[in-house]
């Protein structure tokens, strides 16, 4: 007989994140492994969570029309190969189908790692003139990047994300645009998911195949690595050339588009579930909860009154716009129904039993701090939705403290090379921006650069590695 | 120079129906042809009405709890073969990818053409008890079944679409769900895609290849041919045996769980843009059209007064859930762009100029009728909303009796035939139930057995066909 998953002996984040990590994902059923290689399935729970991200980025994106649309999964490796440093970036990942409806392929097919070709080739259609600029189109879809082994959500063969792809009739309309997704990136990061970033320009080894300029956030993890949560391309023209999107001008002449791509995908939840969470299990912020409340019914003999009052409950709160379950299973156990609910990392916990019900009041458990309150139940709306948002602000400021105490300028190299032995963290550092000096430190160090934050002043200084001069503090941090 | 997309020639309805359907698809902007065999573009147009029909399909799983999730784009070819009679099924139809990151693979990986085997393999992992059943989930995602030509909606490579999965503890239940999901499609196209449709048993030869038996939901277009509009399969324990998804039932026995799996995809839209709709282009039925309203200001002099009340009037009908959209373009003409809208399909056009303004009021045409009625702007909004219902109704019931008009019981062979060569439509027929017969109808009228009709009552008679005994009238139609 199969045996069902034991929940109850969680892995310790004190003890060890990587193994946490895995473990917490399994045990609280966000997702599982597939039986394909490199690939995961997304469940319910975790599901919900990117469906919530969907929905909070539509809001976003609509404030300055962007529309969804849906192009093709496949592309003809011809297409992909137009613009050439892209195709050279993305061609050790790709997976090709050679076979269709029991033919050879003449023309085989890629399965998109990113859309720029396939949507561009469509643009060179639709745009004839500055009336149809800007163009602002997103779509939500899956895409493929080789992998060989899997990391939840981190690493993941196929994964699930929005790709943004904008052209504009000036490269200042184009630069908005990228700053704009960036922030809008910002936003879902910190206002939801509670994990303050650092946002700036990557390097240019380190930027989007094809890109004039990759733009990122990123945030940091509790091992003190970096984590590249979304990004935002300004692509210049250098598809619009290749491609032929031409358009005529407000003078009547004929341009080539600046072009935009920006995107954010299942790999950002990771992140969350990352650096919240404790030992017992995950640590959900109330914004990005798929249940915010868990009513636990505690039956000792009136049963009916006690259910009766629950639902009660849960009626207020719900329609008070509080996403709320009722769990009232008769199995497992109380105690070990807890500590599920704990591993989902539900906001709080609602203990209704005999005397709760008697007195009409709901003892609330707290899942960041473990601390009880009890309630009334005219007090009970209005207190928990200021329990959610203090939960979500404290959750925020202790991130944000942690990142303020791992961020360091560093002017030796010796210094440099020992915190990220021990500590790790982000560096600010002086580089000389030679792709050799970057990839020596990053071969000696593991840290590789992050960015150069946007409000990074210059300063004259010698690159921290060669010595030779350099201008700017870049951010430097191992990175997932 | 590239040459703006001509909108004014649109083919006519009335004298091509197939020529017609592509050439409004295109110049609505619903969809386009991509640079991929067998594969379209869903523009933004056409994708706001699949997002219209997820809202609206989400609603209704909620109300059995179906929950979304996400499973793999890759099945191993291993795990397609485990249930003969579906991977027989589908193996026409696969795209296979045999390169990954640069090699060749020893499994290769089929690109999802349904999801089955895929999902069954983690049910079998996530089902222990009676207590983890109904297990009822669902996902929005695309799936590749390989066509050569495309026939936009109807028939492509690619397509998205929903598919549910559920496993239950008996036949009955699974039966029951079997239904609901049959019923949530015939909501979806009566209610919303204003079109009335039949539902009914499939055949043997026609049902799902995996399936027990399959229900379908049929809508019938102007040319008298069916369309299968969505599908719902009672799996019986077809799939769980295979990939051995068993529990312990209530009685601390093991047995295997009884599933069905059914799903709708973007091919029901066809359907939707081709039974409304005249030689003037679309009609969208309010309910899923994705701008109810658009208001064209019409500028004789006083400019700026015409615009803001436009945008008085935009707003009311915003705040009264209605979706509007102002065409304050100054190009084309204003005669060019009533075009434009009309190919659309918008419902309502309201006409505001200078007399408009002064008066307070607005001038309404219909998309349906072309009828055009003033409103004052006292009573614009509840005018509006009994319009958009009127509207809705009235295309229902035109196509109902199309339907009416266009079924037929027939009891020769010969009728059969002169119908399916002049008319065609849906033919209630006599047949034996054995497949030879119906294959050598359908070689000799091109019409199938759609279906066998839920409340169709045993009779005793002859095939119409072959003259053996018959007990059931199945439903016979030529189809897309």
């Amino acid at each position: 007989m199969k045996q069902p998953f034991e929940k109850r002996e969680l892995k310790k984040k004190s003890e060890n994140l990587s193994d946490w990590y895995t473990d917490v994902i399994l045990k609280s059923e966000l997702a599982d492994y597939a039986p394909v290689k490199g690939c995961m399935v997304i469940r319910p729970y975790g599901f919900s969570i990117w469906e919530k991200v969907q929905e909070i980025f539509n809001g976003l994106m609509k404030t300055k029309g962007v529309q969804n649309a849906y192009f093709p999964l496949f592309i003809p490796l011809s297409l992909l190969e137009k613009e050439k440093e892209h195709v050279q970036g993305f061609s050790p990942e790709l997976a090709i189908v050679t076979i269709g409806g029991r033919e050879k392929l003449k023309d085989p097919l890629v399965v998109r790692p990113t859309s720029e070709t396939i949507i561009y080739a469509m643009y060179a259609k639709w745009i004839h003139s500055w009336r149809d600029l800007p163009m602002l189109i997103n779509q939500w879809n899956n895409v493929v990047r080789w992998e060989k082994r899997t990391y939840l959500f981190l690493r993941t063969t196929e994964f699930l994300w929005q790709e943004g792809h904008t052209a504009h009739e000036t490269e200042k309309e184009a630069m908005e645009m990228v700053l704009t997704a960036l922030d809008w990136y910002r936003q879902v990061y910190e206002d939801y998911f509670a994990l303050p970033v650092v946002y700036g320009i990557k390097s240019q080894s380190e930027k989007f195949a094809g890109a004039k300029a990759t733009y990122a956030i990123e945030a940091l993890m509790p091992d003190g690595k970096a984590l590249q949560a979304a990004t935002s391309h300004n692509l210049g023209q250098n598809f619009s050339k290749p491609f032929d999107i031409h358009f005529q001008n407000r003078e009547g002449k004929e341009d080539f588009v600046w072009q935009t791509s920006w995107g954010i995908s299942t790999r950002s939840l990771g992140g969350l579930f990352m650096a919240h969470g404790d030992d017992n299990g995950l640590i959900l912020p109330p914004k990005i909860a798929p249940i915010q409340v868990v009513i636990m019914p505690i039956f000792q003999k009136d049963r009916e009154s006690v259910i009766s009052y629950c639902g009660q409950l849960k009626e207020v709160l719900t329609n008070g716009g509080i996403r709320v379950h009722i769990d009232n299973r008769e199995e497992p156990s109380v105690g070990r129904r807890f500590n599920e609910w704990e591993i989902k990392g539900v906001p709080l916990r609602f203990e209704v039993g005999q005397r709760e019900t008697t007195d009409r009041s709901v003892t609330v458990a707290r899942r960041d701090t473990g601390q009880k309150v009890t309630l009334t139940r005219d007090q009970m709306l209005i207190e928990t939705e200021k329990l959610l948002v203090t939960i979500q602000g404290q959750l925020f400021t202790k991130q944000k403290e942690f990142l303020t105490k791992n961020t360091h300028d560093v002017d030796s190299y010796e210094g440099f090379k020992k915190i990220m032995e021990t500590s790790r963290g982000y560096l600010r550092a002086l580089w000389c921006e030679d792709a050799v000096c970057e990839a020596a430190i990053k071969k000696e160090t593991k840290a590789s650069t992050r960015c150069l934050l946007l409000e990074t002043k210059n300063e004259q200084g010698a690159c921290i590695h060669c010595g030779k001069a350099a201008t700017h503090r870049w951010l430097f941090a191992q990175a997932y």
